[in-house]
């Protein structure tokens, strides 16, 4: 089996980058969409995001065999709710969230009746919103898929294929490991950035301008990560908690390593360390999953 | 007073590009240099990063009115006993070294006879050694210059005069100011990405190609970060103790307060710092510090 009609719950970074892959990748699959900020929907109209742009969210996944929920984390279940009046049914529910356990228990929860395989394309940029997206966001990223362990096999295999079509690369995992993968991957360098870039941002000895002007000197590359969505954010962390909190206390145990390090004027720890970590960049560039070049290629432009 | 003559000692990513741009910018100015290591010298005279590259540090600066020391700030001392032997009576001495109180004092006591004018061109990449440097590297960024007090207005106008030819914009800070604001910039931000990059490689839980796979959800960022020259930041980490212990206990809190956010479902905490750190990213873009385009502009060349 293969998708004909993919309906798009939520038009923002994740939700329009879909929408515009379908029609890029997919020309002979339907693409209909809702997001519940109608200025949003008036952008994603003009834009042509999807193919129809509806009022209300049941009309948008009318007639769908693949409804994909691009929503915060925290919002699946009053989506999952709004879309449930129109859907069909054999139609399969999935969505994009960054943490799987908590959503795929909260759909399941609001649509019992349903396939729900849970999916998360490890693709994004520190932009939001309707015109942040792209077609080619999918493209030699990793998506994802955490199906429960009876969800029919054929589906799982068409949404594999879906995001295949897209550029992914599909890779298949339990919940539960998943939430521990994007807990080191992804959460804990999204909380690191907000967080020092608070700190800095708060400092009585060091103005916000000098922060501002100097921040070449690697702060930058944080502050990036700390411009991305906050709502979308907010929630990851309010539903990915166990996980993040038990990295976390990893992190800060290695931290509080390196701290002595210093303290103790322990040459030798520090040059270890900042040694073997240049071997794992060097993995991320050979395996397509970064720039090689240096600054990202940010100089290339100067 | 400007100057005709630049011996540059320590040919990698710093001394090459300053090489490479005086040759572009101040083609009148003769440039010279020497490198510990024979195999940068070979290579450093295959490309050209100066016009004659000598056999011994106090060759490369017989003659010259301007050398500046391009080596990690825990080989400064070593580097000016080196070139003592052949320093002229009006040069002035000057770095690159990304911490500044401890360099001042380590060149003023090895040379206590000469003008020492301690600088720091805000500007870098990951890569490293004779072959990463590029002409354009100070292009739109600060160089910070702590003189000492006494040093001649003239010759610190000559060096201001000299890195804005180069394309930066000149500061003129305290030493101690500077390493302050140099550890929440930038020290603090490489520490931090060494570690988490070391705390993901060393899990047992999630594997190592894992890690590698899913980066691209932020911890790639981190990674690039972390694949610094060793060398240099352990001597700066051993150099700038104070300040980068006092920003890493402001961070340790910052960071606390957020572990308490997660576990308490405290979602407004959350959002309420999330929100906020979009606005200093905002100014460093329009401020010329970073690249506008998502990502970096990563996404351009896919």
């Amino acid at each position: 089996m293969s998708f004909n009609h993919v309906a798009i719950i939520g038009l923002g970074l994740l939700g329009g980058s879909i929408g515009l892959a379908v029609q890029e990748h997919l020309p002979g699959v339907a693409t209909s969409g809702f997001d519940a900020d109608p200025e949003v929907r008036d952008k994603a109209r003009e834009l042509g995001l999807v193919g129809t742009v509806s009022e209300n969210a049941a009309d948008a996944v009318r007639g769908a065999d693949l409804v994909i929920l691009c929503v915060p984390v925290g919002a699946m279940g009053s989506a999952a709710a709004a879309v449930a009046p129109g859907l069909g049914e054999n139609v399969v529910i999935s969505d994009v969230g960054s943490s799987k356990l908590t959503v795929s228990r909260g759909l399941a929860a609001a649509l019992p009746r349903h396939t729900i395989i849970p999916a998360h394309p490890v693709a994004g940029t520190e932009q939001s919103g309707p015109e942040a997206g792209f077609a080619t966001l999918f493209h030699h990223r990793w998506c994802i898929i955490t199906p429960s362990e009876d969800a029919p096999a054929d589906k799982v295999e068409a949404l594999s294929a879906f995001w295949e079509a897209l550029g992914s690369t599909v890779e298949i995992m339990d919940a539960e490991h998943h939430d521990l993968v994007l807990a080191v991957t992804s959460h804990i360098p999204h909380l690191i950035a907000y967080t020092i870039v608070g700190t800095a941002s708060d400092l009585e000895e060091v103005t916000r301008g000098e922060v501002i002007k100097y921040s070449a000197g690697g702060f930058r590359d944080f502050t990036r990560i700390a411009a991305s969505d906050p709502t979308m954010w907010r929630d990851v962390f309010l539903n990915n908690r166990e996980a993040v909190l038990e990295m976390m206390d990893r992190f800060l145990s290695d931290l509080a390593l390196m701290r002595e390090a210093i303290r103790a004027g322990d040459g030798e720890t520090m040059f270890d360390l900042f040694s073997k970590t240049r071997a794992i960049r060097r993995r991320i560039v050979e395996q397509g999953q970064d720039d090689a070049r240096p600054d990202f290629g940010r100089h290339d432009h100067e």
